[in-house]
């Protein structure tokens, strides 16, 4: 109902919004402060003083997200109902595209020998030796059964395959023993819509184990996790707006690239990321941005690593506003408390600039400031297009 | 669906999360301060100073819960999906066991001559009198129709009643013709699924009469709010935490035990209940310690022993922090402004202190130090255990 509503009121116009994530920015305090108090960040200050600011939820109280709902929130999908699962996740961490319906699984190579897998991991084979596999996998197999598929490695042992057939179900138990000394499981359909889906995940199997053949290690596959990438709306459906996403790490160029936003490759540092986007402002009517490094820093249980994070990402933030989007939101996907190691549950500060922005009475982009002062007040991620849309004049009247 | 997130999330430890209520505590302004500001709280200031602050709705905005729907929420349950009867409510608060699935009833003793009621209280005995009538019940009436069942005295000439049998439901109508000059008016199901119901409510009333034949006033009763006990999950089933619930009022620990959780018996005040939570500290994971009388002075309309009561439950906080539990959650079950004399809809403030708290800038546990500086915002009370699990460290991420 909520789609059709938005659907609506939706109204175009010449506007530009840059989302621009600071991936795991929010924190908890550590003697009375969080990492973005310590820190010094003289342009987010500036920019928060003429902003609105809030505290958003990514998924629900007390719900840590992980990278993949943290972002589809802030496209603002529901990340409960439309979950990423397990096989389109690590396809989206080797940077393939996947479309919507698509069928994805992991895989490992394994060694099989008289006909009982003798090692799960194939001998733990490095990176390379995994990625010289999938191209002769490749280059030996064109499609499954007229199905195209694509294929990729990723650390170790492991890769992916996205198969391009959207009549695909993901109801498929793992094709794995689980443990050496045992024969090959093949993939079983969980239900009769997902039959195919397990014959297709065979023949890729057999196909494999004919391919590699020659090898004397992984000369066969294991294959888990099957899934299909979420039923939604791209987000131009959704929003009327082109939209791109920029991002370094392949696992959030994945995600933009599943609600469909177009993605540059190559780009390896926030300068260029930045460079991009500048190139490019014109040519899309929504830019998301992401910024790996107070994530990865939080992580690390380095306070003082993300406090320098903060501050080099606060150093970006004039080219953001330079670019005078008519909406400007800098967050996070989810707070990751360097105290904590992880990922949390905490509410993540955002800011929203605009024309039709509220100044309100917060002066830093902090987690007190927009609890004490922020007009936002705490919301769901997934409202924040909803505001991004309305501070844009992209909504219509509701009702007379 | 939610639940089953919830089960899918849950992970065990060895944390503790102690709840503890102060019944009614909220309040609203008498000449600009509630009594929570009028009242000197050394101790909950000292806590709130290190914690996290919020305001939690009960049930929903403006709706004045009754206990049962404020304690509900607070466990995590839905109070609206899951009301709880006159009958049950009655059983409750006489301190009788009710299981998942019971179906309880409230009764009168009254007066029956020559077929037709003549008092529907028969002549308002007093308590001690119903207490022996039901005692006459008990030795004479094992079963109905080889359905256990239990009854108990409440006040005057009232009594409860719960018949231990799940298929029982509860569409009956009164079996209470309203007013006296009247013959008696049988049970009647609504539906066919409650026929069995209104037939063993007619058994159990015919049972009453015969063995009540030669007492001169109460000769029968009257049978009315027919009602099942939730189908909700047990606390542990739920949460994954073995818990106890410490009260020393029928209705609190009646609630306790309906969502499973251990009751202690015979506890008559605060220091007895204190004492009894660090004697039985390490045989649960998570401890409910309800003080009621913040509550009682409210509804006497008695601003200044409400605040007396706020300053005894305050002295109280220290043994609650020695604990050192994982997480310490203090709030109250509802408003009840003396201004008022009742439960109110008001928000109700909130404390959360545990090792990942944020230490936001409320430095009172006040209603508004919670509305200008607490972190968690206003949130439903229903959220609360989310935050309790997250604060634990008993919730896996959600997504990759």
């Amino acid at each position: 109902m909520f789609d059709n509503l938005l659907a609506d009121l939706l109204q175009k116009n010449e506007t530009k919004a840059l989302l621009v994530v600071s991936d795991g920015i929010g924190g908890t305090t550590v003697n009375g402060r969080t990492e973005l108090e310590a820190a010094k960040t003289p342009n987010l200050d500036a920019l928060a003083r003429r902003s609105s600011l809030g505290l958003h939820r990514p998924v629900g109280y007390g719900l840590t997200p992980g990278s993949g709902p943290g972002h589809l929130s802030l496209f603002g999908y529901d990340p409960i109902k439309n979950q990423i699962g397990r096989g389109i996740l690590e396809a989206l961490g080797c940077g393939m595209a996947v479309k919507r319906g698509d069928l994805a699984v992991r895989g490992n190579f394994a060694t099989m020998q008289n006909g009982l897998i003798t090692d799960r991991r194939a001998g733990r084979i490095p990176t390379e030796k995994c990625a010289e596999l999938v191209a002769k996998i490749r280059a030996k197999v064109a499609d499954i059964d007229g199905i195209e598929f694509d294929i990729k490695a990723a650390k170790d042992y492991r890769f992916a395959v996205v198969f391009h057939e959207p009549s695909l179900k993901d109801a498929v138990e793992d094709a794995d023993p689980q443990q050496t000394g045992l024969p090959p499981r093949p993939a079983v359909a969980k239900n009769p819509d997902s039959r195919r889906s397990a014959e297709v995940i065979n023949r890729f199997i057999g196909a494999v184990n004919e391919a590699l053949a020659d090898e004397p290690l992984a000369n066969t596959c294991l294959v888990r996790g099957a899934a299909n990438s979420p039923d939604i709306l791209t987000f131009e459906e959704k929003y009327g707006m082109s939209a791109q996403g920029i991002a370094v790490y392949p696992m959030y160029k994945g995600l933009a690239r599943l609600v469909g936003m177009q993605v540059p490759e190559g780009l390896t540092t926030l300068d260029e990321e930045i460079a991009w986007l500048k190139r490019t402002y014109n040519d899309f009517d929504f830019h998301f941005l992401h910024f790996k490094y107070t994530d990865s820093a939080g992580e690390d249980g380095d306070f003082d690593r993300k406090v320098a994070m903060i501050e080099a990402f606060d150093a970006a933030v004039p080219e953001f506003v330079a670019l005078e989007p008519d909406v400007l939101v800098i967050t996070g996907d989810h707070a990751t408390p360097s105290s904590m190691k992880l990922h949390s549950w905490h509410p993540v500060p955002v800011l929203l600039a605009g024309r039709y922005a509220f100044e309100d009475d917060a002066k830093r982009f902090t987690e007190r400031e927009a609890a004490n002062f922020g007009i936002l007040g705490q919301l769901p991620a997934q409202e924040l297009m909803m505001l991004v849309l309305a501070n844009c004049g992209r909504l219509a009247k509701f009702g007379a």
